[in-house]
């Protein structure tokens, strides 16, 4: 962290408040310029609020050079985490999976769903037992029956059951009913209860950025939930919120080379949210593909327009098999080693990738 | 509603979507273009997702010609709200009040910092004993004695005390202490079950906007509160998420005027969080009150160097006092009768302000 | 496009707004609901303001239904529009092409790089003569000279030429020297003179989206060079600000498929300014192909550690060579022939690709 | 600027980076923490691209300390710059002006305009003969005759005209013609070839931040035509795009203290643009001013709905004679010496103003 001192202190209070900082523990270093002097602040700078040390009189700016999060950060980890989601199905360090399913669990269908997203080559399953809903109008989802429903489906097809928990009083119920990968959602990226209630289990989660959250915001909620003693967490980009109408949100592909760049956590793309239209979904599942990520979260119904929420943006069963075959296309496009000398793999984290493993 | 279907749609695809339409409840008024039809929905179209209808294959596009929200619609409840915050104090409909304190409650202090805001004209006493904070290693609050402390000082200066709830769990012990007015913050702004725990109740609610939530968002979260039972929300304008960062958030000034223009529901500005920087909260907070805000909260601090969060955004005293007699005369300024056959507050809500109550 | 009326309107009113709509040539259809009455106005209304309309006292809101843009818009032109560029090399319509070269065009350099990326498999060179830079004491370009050694490395290669212009007093320039393709960069989004000298030449224009440009505006933009007889325009998606800090831009790779159902025009990525840093070139660029791009945009330099702008961004000959491999894999994991019945190539426009080609 | 050096640099990296550095004549200092060393180069650091050094493989990141801008800046120009208009009309350093009339010139109508906000209060007339319009289907303005009828009704009136210049080629017509301020547009805000057309002038400028311009890219733009020689720059905050849209544009009322802050140039608020909705014209004109701005622009029509564009954002003329009323009010309220000892006028600048003359 550096603080840039204004011109206008004076040596008594450029010295009191190196004082300050080193009475809190901390290291610093002078470099003084014509117009400005910089004092390096040298220790675990992540216990120190920037807005405090800005507050100073004598103070101009505060800067971080490193990063405020430690247990999801890469310097301090160098090897990519891999998350065990039960039933066999391992993701990040080169395990690529496909969790796929309705928006949100309706009754019967969701077992025709399942299969049809299975013999596709889907290997987890997604679907919704309780939604956030913008409005208190709209359907909230089947609740409890809906996780029976889901982990039955999940049973029978031997595949790990993805489903969201927007409440810290719901963590034990899920974990009763064992449900493999809780999943948070974008609107409960800083709802920090329930990311410290979900950090006490062992429990994989699937964390989603927030609608205005920064990859930085992102992975700090992922330290919340790291810091309770929970690592199995799985990352997930939506899409955020932009100027841009003509999707339901912006796509922020760069976001997956950037967290494996800066985390070793695992990062799957959701094209559903990302755009919110149909139409749009293949393009997006396949340039998050492109981009590296570790895996993609689709939304596939087989009636569309019968679905109870969010139905605009869902696959059929015949598009996403169509899909499934592009995707494990592209998957070899980006990791094949071209035995040419260059180094293969190379949109994926530092840690390069030698061996892929689509599916189990 | 209206649905644009697109030109290559069948005269039979157009008739059956009418009579789905209409097998709904709806009824539909038909316009052919000669590039497009347009099929209007009638009725209460709250119930009507539209990405549903976007997803059927002749829809070309949906869009809602009426806002989504009901209880906080200024349509449907012409006249102001105002929300009794406990000890005399009222807000909404032209009674204006200041809300002050610091960020967090910190210990006794608290108690010297509520003296000076109150001698300066503050009527309200803010403070935070469970704070959300990005890190998990930065400071959380005292908690359960920091409600003790807020609500001792509360007492014994005779003002309403506003406080933040994070956690649907802790809503109860905040109906025990008595707490007078429950905030709800920007990064629970789409918190569900923590919005309708405190919808259960009859408590005043601080209901502060998403930090990328539209304002739309923000009446469909009170929404939530109101659909609950509890008609007591006053809004929060505390600034939202851009690109400019020279600033801490962007003051979206222009929510005052809005709100006030399709809910009957009290605002307030936070020109603290609005800004991040204590050089501009005066500007911001000056901005707010001409723009119409019904009140503003405001961190003030007296050595704010050593606050424990945000301390970076906290007038001193001598500047809150200086500031409450500006804000004053600003009052005046929009709210004042200039004789000259003009409607005077048209600052204000299509409901126009008669009288305008400055404090208690 | 409709206008929501007012319940407060009276009759009288609506009449008045619907003589006063139909004295200027529209036709109109009135639906009355219960809060409000929506009045369709048919026509032409790519002449109507509809700020203008807002603004009448009765109006409550007013909506377009139908796209502003009409030689842009694909439902008046079903066929993908194929750019030819010269030098027998199209883009569009199935036709991918890759431009490369150096950000700014130093010297001798150029022909050294043009050769290594024409070795790799481009297709077009790019280099800029002129440069926007945000300080007025950067680099700002070698100017003609920079376009002269451009068009020999372009002649000795026997690639076309794509290079920025920002003045529309160097138009004439431009055509003189013979460039192939004139570049039209993000700050120039919305500069009309400029788009409009552009238009009254044949000269194939490369229209980059503004910062804050929504995909209408960038479609709104190619309406005026098309307005003005020039129907050659590629659009180019580089990137959209966003509250995102860790990459320059974000980029917002859902333009892709939003403009191929949109519009007839081509579109290419430019992965380099959509991400700002070398390590996330390629895996943007392989987002961009798998989304579907018709081509990509990349700058390459041989040692980008001495480019005199926005070296930050290049990649070195030999990883281009890399991914110029990875992106041919991708082109064909997007448009192969599955051979099971589901038509191929649907990641692109409603206009199903059947050949794909590329390079020449 | 400080550049943050890897961890994995070798100490021969790391001393062939300081040489490189030192020898373009910089001196260096280094401070080695645990996790990152940090390089602190000192001197003029306007030259240096940033991106440049992060495109290094030893360089984990690069972050200014000191602005880019000097000419614009607050740091090396600490009183406050009047312009001077003409007419005797100053602006900045106290002097507050509001400058008023149709968005577009129209005819005739203008003189009644001219004279109806002259008698209102209004110092400087508005408008606009050449318009920048999104379609080009739009109406674009009268061109010159529509100058001339301007400089008729300034000249009658004895008030300065302010006028938009769109093309580089017609500034020497501005100039023949003797506008009094050259108003440069959002959609121009960095076309550099236009802003160093006017920088070759002495005429003052009134410079709008762009639609997603940085405040520091407004100051850069500044900037420009300083460089060029012209130091009469007046900037203009008009609103910025964001996510919301129940209003054209987010009025970012931070950046007038900003700017106060961080320059030494004027600044003034259009809440005509910022709103888009005559509605909410006069809440952000008053939000604007009590945030310290130095004059406002604002659109008046005496028939709205007859105007040839952005009609839906003007205030008739007997709003806007009331808002004139409490705008006069809300400048003493911030500017008031209250005789207590507290530093008045402490929402402007750093330079405090000790008079204020509203108009001439």
């Amino acid at each position: 962290m550096i603080a840039v001192v204004k011109k206008s202190a004076t040596p008594e209070q450029l010295d009191h408040f190196i004082s300050w900082i080193e009475g809190r523990g901390y290291k610093t270093n002078v470099s003084k310029g014509d117009n400005e002097t910089i004092v390096g602040i040298i220790g675990d700078t992540t216990q120190i609020d920037p807005f405090l040390l800005e507050s100073m009189d004598i103070i101009e700016r505060v800067q971080r050079v490193s990063e405020p999060f430690k247990k999801a950060n890469r310097k301090f980890h160098p090897e990519d985490t891999v998350v065990d989601c039960g039933h066999g199905i391992k993701i990040g360090g080169g395990n690529f999976q496909v969790m796929a399913g309705p928006c949100s669990v309706e009754g019967d269908n969701l077992f025709r769903i399942a299969r049809a997203v299975k013999a596709a080559g889907a290997t987890m399953l997604r679907g919704g037992a309780y939604k956030p809903r913008t409005s208190p109008y709209s359907y909230q989802g089947m609740g409890e029956r809906g996780l029976d429903l889901l982990m039955e489906a999940g049973g029978e097809l031997d595949m790990p059951v993805v489903t969201e928990v927007m409440d810290p009083r719901d963590v034990q119920l899920f974990l009763d009913k064992g449900v493999d990968v809780m999943q948070i959602g974008a609107r409960n990226a800083q709802n920090f209860p329930l990311l410290k209630e979900v950090g006490k289990t062992k429990t994989p989660v699937l964390l989603k950025r927030g609608m205005s959250g920064t990859i930085d915001e992102l992975l700090m909620a992922a330290e919340y939930i790291m810091s309770e003693g929970n690592p199995n967490v799985i990352l997930c980009e939506r899409g955020i919120r932009t100027f841009e109408t003509r999707t339901r949100n912006t796509f922020d592909v760069n976001a997956i080379p950037v967290v494996h760049h800066l985390s070793h956590l695992p990062i799957v793309g959701d094209p559903s949210h990302a755009t919110g239209y149909t139409r749009y979904v293949r393009p997006a599942a396949y340039a998050a593909t492109a981009a590296g990520a570790d895996g993609l979260e689709i939304e596939v119904h087989d009636h569309p327009s019968e679905a109870w929420s969010d139905g605009a943006q869902a696959l059929t069963p015949s598009q996403f098999a169509d899909a499934m075959k592009r995707i494990a296309l592209i998957r070899e496009a980006i990791t094949a080693d071209l035995n040419d000398g260059e180094t293969s793999g190379t949109t994926l984290g530092e840690g390069t990738t030698k061996v892929t493993k689509v599916g189990a």
